[in-house]
């Protein structure tokens, strides 16, 4: 390990730079694939220009970058590290292999930062919005893209409900396309999701195939609503039609008994923001 | 190399059975991971139970199945492969060894079938239907959801228009949950495309992010209706926006300035059938 001075409009920044795989500092980052280190850590790695960006701008606190000059894919790169420096992060700097042994990405940009993690209680999800309950998901990636819509759409929140993964895993963070860092989440087991909709008295639509009535003939308009999504194998748990006030369905014209998990998602959020913005304009 | 009988309710069926991955017929099927072997061959792999299920019952017409019970997660596994080759499919055993060196799954169920590609030229679409162009699509999975998402629309066809990838890679075969099967497929070039809607005399409608209205203020209402979305980085081409009916939006409320492709194209597509539903109804 030696310490380099690296040219950067800010002044000079003191990095650290790193070239063995084995150094234990990097063996701590792997680490943060695991979700209960993640937990017990208090942080989670953000992968890649776009994460980072998106960090910064939504007001996260990066609390170190790792950076690998050698894969750098624009001229942007140098910049953002040294605004994530100005902004207290501390910078390393890794050699190409070093880096690699800390990404799952199989092209990564050589930029990896390491973010606090926020609360994930529900009461972090503003109570009279439209919040977005996404029960049992297993794939991480999945749930970014989940993230991703329910930010797009205009959600409050999103609650990941039993989730297999958990909403700070490096695939979920980047199908979220850095999403993360602008919409509240919180998980939650179904029992504390029930009780936390009850006392919120949210209206609670349930979408599932089997659901009364087509995805377009629901209402939409309550102030404070949860959409219901179910996962990529079970669907939703019986005690969630038991809790809904409306099921909803997604009329299937062909052979194909179900929708991927976030499209599903997408067609009923932007149904509902469709009849909320109409209903807005009237 | 061995020969083994097995049993089967359809007869005892005569079965090589491979064990060694260097096997000469495994590096065949290995190869049929790159889009030209598959086009040469004239045909593609489909991994795992559902994927053959979706074949037979589709009437594709599988060459090959291979096949490693030591893989197989449930007790109809057999039956499937049986059925397969009663239909006139060659069955093929291997070790599990010899399997995972032919599979991209990381947890495979120990079926993957050979199957013929079907034509992908432009004539295979039903002229007068709602028709999705997928134009400039990278990555298989994506291509994958969006065939499952447009045959669960009732989407008469599929238009993979300039895209990084094939509709029969592997990745796209199972993403599309055997979709694929049902859903006529073409491959063609931009101008090719163009030419062929011209000549239909199709309604075309672009999805892109400065679309003139929201996706909800357009006409769906036309026999022949052509939906474009645009790929992962670079959306659609300006000659799809010159050649458009009408562009559409997604109204994004959110700072995500855009979408997972598939999850759009499910908007788009989900907005059409509610209206050409409601319409019909009326």
């Amino acid at each position: 390990m030696r310490s380099s001075f690296l040219p950067c409009k800010a002044g000079p920044v003191t990095r650290r730079s790193i070239t063995s795989t084995r150094n234990p500092q990097l063996k701590a980052v792997r680490r943060l694939r695991r979700s209960r280190v993640r937990e017990r850590e208090g942080v989670f790695l953000a992968e890649g220009r776009r994460q980072l960006e998106s960090a910064l701008a939504a007001g996260a606190r990066v609390t170190c970058v790792y950076a690998a000059p050698a894969l750098y894919l624009v001229d942007g790169d140098e910049a953002l590290v040294c605004e994530a420096a100005l902004r207290g992060a501390r910078i390393v700097e890794l050699g190409a292999e070093a880096f690699m042994s800390i990404t799952s990405q199989v092209r990564p940009d050589g930029i990896a930062a390491v973010v606090e993690r926020p609360g994930t209680g529900l009461e972090s999800i503003p109570a009279r919005s439209l919040v977005l309950v996404a029960t049992g998901i297993e794939r991480p990636g999945n749930l970014g893209t989940i993230v991703r819509t329910a930010e797009a759409a205009g959600a409050g929140g999103l609650v990941a409900c039993d989730a297999a993964t958990d909403v700070f895993h490096p695939e979920t963070v980047r199908g979220s396309v850095g999403t993360v860092f602008d919409l509240p989440l919180a998980q939650a087991s179904l029992s504390e999701t029930l009780a936390w909709l009850a006392a919120g008295h949210a209206r609670v639509l349930v979408a599932t195939p089997d659901g009364e009535r087509p995805v377009w003939e629901a209402d939409y308009s309550a102030p404070g609503l949860a959409v219901v999504v179910g996962g990529e194998r079970h669907g939703v748990d019986p005690e969630w039609v038991a809790a809904a006030d409306e099921t909803v369905r997604i009329p299937m014209a062909g052979r194909a008994d179900s929708l991927n998990v976030g499209v599903a998602a997408g067609i009923v959020l932007f149904e509902a923001a469709r009849q909320r913005a109409t209903t807005r304009r009237m």
